[in-house]
């Protein structure tokens, strides 16, 4: 049972990862990837969490159309040894056993896992809340500067994404169930989403047994 | 509670819709809002299944960048007219009580009763096992013919959708859950998805108490 919860910038997808991890008593990875690449990689925590789901066609050497060959720049390669390492960690810890994938494209790195993807998302007037309610210590965006901070978080996602996945593809097709989150609590959905994900691995194993 | 049900061709939102009818002990609306139109306009009722959800742009003159106004053809006036009855319908429909319609953008003409607004999509392969298998007498067309017209009324239904609800916003924002029925049996999820429906609608309720 591996699950993964891809997400829009604050619509509560970790919040939902979390909760469904108590509910399910499987371990949910969020953070814990993130301080496996820092610890291996020699980077500071807070600098692998902000590369590590920047846009990655950037770190690579632009030929076309262009006279000299460009070399990548130093934090963009930086980008890429991250994103490697990435991989390996979410690859180990699915190996381990039953588990939640906050992020980091883990549907599509684990798709040998035929694992249950959920995409998370919500209207801008709930994530501007949930972040506002969240906010780091120090962080006093106005509500415009944050929308602007949302979009642009889930526009480097997205270019992170087609390093793994073509837009094309990248759309619903690849989630089992999408989430709206708008004006509802997530505490009171996670019991019975529990409750789908069961019934969706059973028919999974059902299928397999009669070999559909 | 009002709930729509939305879908790709094939993918089995009309089940869904029934059994979540049966589950949920509400009526759901489907076929009768084409019986009552044709019943009311006088046409077959073939007819307007097969106009009902097509392209209605075209059923607009065209004036600009054209030298002469056009006058719209005699069958796309009539797709206009089937296109009022069926929203004054829906309306009469969701009037009278809770209940479930399938299609015809009952989400959008439904806005003010705060549905619950479902998309239910599929991949090509189950689509195309679910159409061979309930294919109506005497069609008999090949998985490349079959899978044309998959996409044939997806694309003819969106168009249809476009004269509701803008592309821009025509995204997953105006559904509260998106559901991949890719190789489950779709009687399987409906007990947990009709939990779903009732914690969504709970949560309404007290948010309104709460003036949220």
């Amino acid at each position: 049972m591996i699950i993964t919860i891809s997400r829009e910038f604050g619509s509560g997808g970790r919040e939902l990862g979390k909760r469904l991890s108590n509910v399910l008593e499987i371990p949910c990875y969020d953070k814990e990837i993130i301080q496996m690449i820092a610890e291996k990689q020699g980077f500071d925590e807070q600098y692998v969490s902000h590369i590590s789901e920047k846009n990655l066609q950037a770190a690579y050497p632009r030929t076309i159309g262009c006279r000299f060959t460009m070399t990548p720049h130093p934090v963009t390669k930086q980008a890429v040894t991250i994103a490697v390492e990435q991989q390996k960690i979410i690859k180990t810890f699915a190996a381990q056993g039953d588990c939640i994938m906050i992020g980091r494209c883990a549907d599509v790195i684990l798709k040998e896992y035929n694992p249950f993807n959920i995409f998370v998302y919500a209207d801008m007037d709930t994530k501007l809340k949930r972040c506002i309610e969240r906010a780091p210590k120090g962080e006093n965006l106005t509500p415009t500067e944050l929308e602007r901070k949302i979009r642009e978080v889930d526009k480097e996602r997205a270019k992170h994404r087609e390093f793994y996945i073509s837009a094309k593809e990248n759309a619903r097709s690849n989630y089992h169930l999408c989430i709206n989150t708008s004006s509802i609590e997530i505490k009171k959905i996670v019991p019975v989403l529990a409750e789908y994900i069961k019934v969706w691995f059973e028919i999974r194993i059902e299928n397999k047994a009669r070999n559909v």
